[in-house]
């Protein structure tokens, strides 16, 4: 009985700092690309990883580094930018994970910023193996919500906790 | 002595669980809403749930539903929009709930999206009778913030606990 | 081997407890600051805190309550405001915390809000000595994202759990 009580303590722990970690990880994104990390950001990446924005595929982490390092990303950050991710909504099957949150993109312009993005996140972890509490992204697709199926199914999907 | 540290564990994990489920639900929401899934929106009140917007009064899900079914909310969704909730401010009382978040709704225009809304959401929810770890929104009373007391007043009642 | 497991959980909730009760913290600066409580606002922080904003140095939970009381915040409020703080990435060692999280400040203008600010937020807390789960603000420096390597460092050092 006690066996049996503790052993569903653990299991009920391990499902909160499962999904608490991949909480944390997507909070980080923000944060990390903002302030111009580039190892930091593509480290939250599987090294083979995904990152899909609509005009731009990156695969594995030295892409992701690189859109760090590009000179797009950094006259967004020398202007001034904010990417904000909401609260992700996570679902833990076994090794394997989604997630979803809405974002936005500010720059700045003038003395205010502007809303230059409103986007879905899709997003699809995996547990690391040998490094117990750990995620990573396998695969992140943002599309900007303008009314398009395509960035309404990454919500839905998301919410529902299907991998694509 | 085991018996009272497990019993003790057993209280203070099931309190971050019963948070954990409302914050996930509020975190749904704008995803839901966004993606247009009149069911799946609905199904996060009560079946006689209130969703109180300044100028619209919707009791019960079927009138939930058919806010997202709404002319209006379509062509905000056809245009591009993102119903921004932040994180949750939960406060668990038994088998009741009370938790407060500020929003923003951002609405595409042209390139880029206007901040449309900027709001403050008050939630009462009750724990499901017979599906533990579930809850439902049984009040949700949303504001915008433009200077009233009223919408202040959600915000502070929202951070004390209080049901209203 | 009971007494191991028992004590592993203790210390793994203890974790999370601790890390939410920040994240909780810092999710209520938002909707108290724009309910206009000054008391309540300044009880986040240690009674010693501070609180520095670039052109506003804040010492101690008077000048905080100060500023909430202030012609500024007033205004700010009356027209209608939202501090929209994002989810905090939450670093606890012992007795004392770094959290981090981006924010934006929306100003009512007209029938919509313009973005007034996007800014890196950087929290050193404490635990209370005589209160067990209860954390304070000890520092909080917020900086715009304009660019400036201060504000990106802010982001860096947040997400490092390092304390400045």
């Amino acid at each position: 009985m006690i066996e049996q009580r503790l052993a569903e303590l653990e299991r009920r722990l391990q499902q909160i700092e499962d999904e608490r970690a991949i909480e944390r990880l997507i909070a980080s994104y923000g944060p990390l690309v903002d302030a111009g990390d580039p190892e930091s950001t593509a480290a939250l990446w599987h090294h083979d990883g995904v990152y899909d924005v609509e005009n731009w595929l990156m695969n594995g982490r030295d892409e992701i580094a690189a859109m760090v390092r590009s000179r797009g990303h950094q006259e967004l950050i020398a202007r001034g930018c904010t990417h904000f991710l909401g609260p992700a909504v996570v679902t833990v099957t076994g090794d394997e994970a989604v997630a979803v949150c809405e974002s936005t993109l500010l720059v700045k312009q003038g003395n205010q910023f502007r809303v230059a993005r409103g986007g879905a996140n899709y997003f699809h972890l995996k547990r690391v193996a040998d490094s117990p509490g750990q995620w990573q992204i396998v695969r992140r697709i943002t599309r900007m919500l303008d009314g398009a199926a395509e960035s309404r199914d990454l919500l839905t999907d998301g919410i529902a906790g299907r991998i694509r």
